[in-house]
């Protein structure tokens, strides 16, 4: 069994404003083994009214702008924590922000690739190298891997494992989700082997199908559900988990 | 035993102007059991001495301009190639150009990722659309599948294998070139779930570790070693290597 959050100083989760990312966020601030900060971010927090409601009377809940496309915005974004957390750093970092935008064979194109492949694979490199510094700092507190010292999460999909694209597994159709998926799958694992000697966790995340904007009213799962069991193998990770592909069981996924 | 490319009308190969691009024309065009058509592109053919060499007294051998991150080079080498073929369409389709930007966890930045998955991932994808209809063509005559039908062979990585880039496979940190191999490998599986019922076979080939310009003087193969195993692996597809992602002795590799 795991201590939930409690021993985590810092979440920052990508994407909070709807779906899996603000659920993250409200399971986080109202646990009984919360982290101490919780920072959520958003492009455009103004819109993001649950969030915003959800803040007001919640300490430690921190809502920061951030779009993860724009290199400006991460700077910004940076700064931002780096006055929140000070020399203690970022526990763990939740790159949860994606699109999909739905393609076959006769639609994809040349745009669709490239800007799927840009939110969703690139986005997470480029987010979690400018937090990197943050990262090594909490890195430097504790021994061990996970989200008492310093984690990044990328959220993937089983949509991004290559292997199970195949036979039934290949019936849903998105060739530029699922390629950027794959691709994000191969940063995590650079990043892994990357940020190994510096004891940061980095690993890949696929929350079951879910209900939301994304998921569609079909999806399998509420995001309650998922979300629940996403936190839970999110604060029970450890050495074993660098650089794997988990559902949001805990169970190994093929690339 | 396969019969060699004598069973194959025609093929076109991506980035032909050097290295294994080149080397794969050189062998087509001398081998006893050469295909009818070897359609050799390159983006600035009169740059490509030697290709242009070879072309002079060798009849079969067409030089086509296509520089595969241009939609509309892209399109004036489909006509240029349909004019060629006719009726007969395209057998076999060598997705070879690609692209390398030494980055690691330091160097890499948005630029090196977004280019480098334009040239090595996207680029396949659309020169594989844009020639499906002579592909199609193709595949009309004849059954079972191979290049005596219509084969579409992504030149893929083992460093675009996710689960080999850990430990010792992990030494060479190359993250641009690492995820757009890891995507176009997806490309691939998209691909060879979508023409399945077309008849087209599609699948990804790492070539070894060579010494072109890209490879360097370190590699393990030279050029004619990789090509000549190469060239008899693409010969010999069948079913079986739908979708599959294997290295120039034919030996399966995982994703
Ligand atoms: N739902 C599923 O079934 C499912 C399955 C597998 C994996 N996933 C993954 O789970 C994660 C969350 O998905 P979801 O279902 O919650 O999707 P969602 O309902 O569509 O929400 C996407 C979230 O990402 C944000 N976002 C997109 N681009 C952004 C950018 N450039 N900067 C900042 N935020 C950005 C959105 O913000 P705005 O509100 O500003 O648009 C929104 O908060 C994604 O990584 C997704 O790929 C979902
Ligand atoms: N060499 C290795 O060890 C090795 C190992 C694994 C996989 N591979 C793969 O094998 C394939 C060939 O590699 P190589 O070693 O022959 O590389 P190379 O010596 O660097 O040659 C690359 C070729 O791709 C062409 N190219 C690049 N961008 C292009 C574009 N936009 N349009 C048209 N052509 C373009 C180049 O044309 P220009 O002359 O005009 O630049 C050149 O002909 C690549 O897919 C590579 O990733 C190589």
């Amino acid at each position: 069994m795991n201590r939930g959050f409690s021993q985590c100083g810092s979440v920052l989760i990508t994407g909070a404003s709807r779906g899996l990312g603000l659920q993250m966020v409200k399971n986080l601030v109202k646990s009984n083994e919360r982290p101490a900060r919780v920072i959520a971010t958003a492009r455009n927090p103004a819109a993001a009214k649950e969030l915003q409601d959800l803040a007001k009377d919640c300490s430690g809940l921190h809502i920061v702008t951030l779009d993860v496309v724009s290199q400006e915005s991460i700077d910004t974004a940076v700064q931002e924590v780096t006055s929140l957390v000070g020399e203690k750093g970022l526990n763990c970092l939740i790159n949860n922000a994606a699109i999909n935008i739905s393609t076959d064979l006769e639609t994809v194109n040349f745009e669709a690739m490239m800007k799927t492949f840009e939110s969703n694979a690139v986005s997470p490199l480029m987010v979690t190298k400018a937090f990197l510094p943050l990262l090594r700092s909490a890195a430097q507190q504790g021994s061990g891997m996970g989200i008492h010292r310093a984690t990044v999460v990328n959220i993937s999909s089983v949509l991004g494992s290559i292997e199970l694209n195949w036979g039934p597994g290949a019936t849903f159709r998105s060739h530029a989700y699922r390629t950027s998926k794959a691709a994000l799958n191969m940063v995590t694992r650079c990043l892994a082997s990357d940020l190994r000697s510096d004891g940061i966790l980095c690993m890949s995340l696929h929350p079951g199908w879910v209900r939301t904007d994304m998921g569609g009213p079909q999806a399998d799962l509420d995001v309650e559900e998922s979300i629940e069991s996403v936190l839970s193998v999110i604060a029970g990770l450890s050495e074993k988990d660098q650089g794997e592909f988990r559902n949001y069981l805990g169970k190994s996924l093929p690339w």
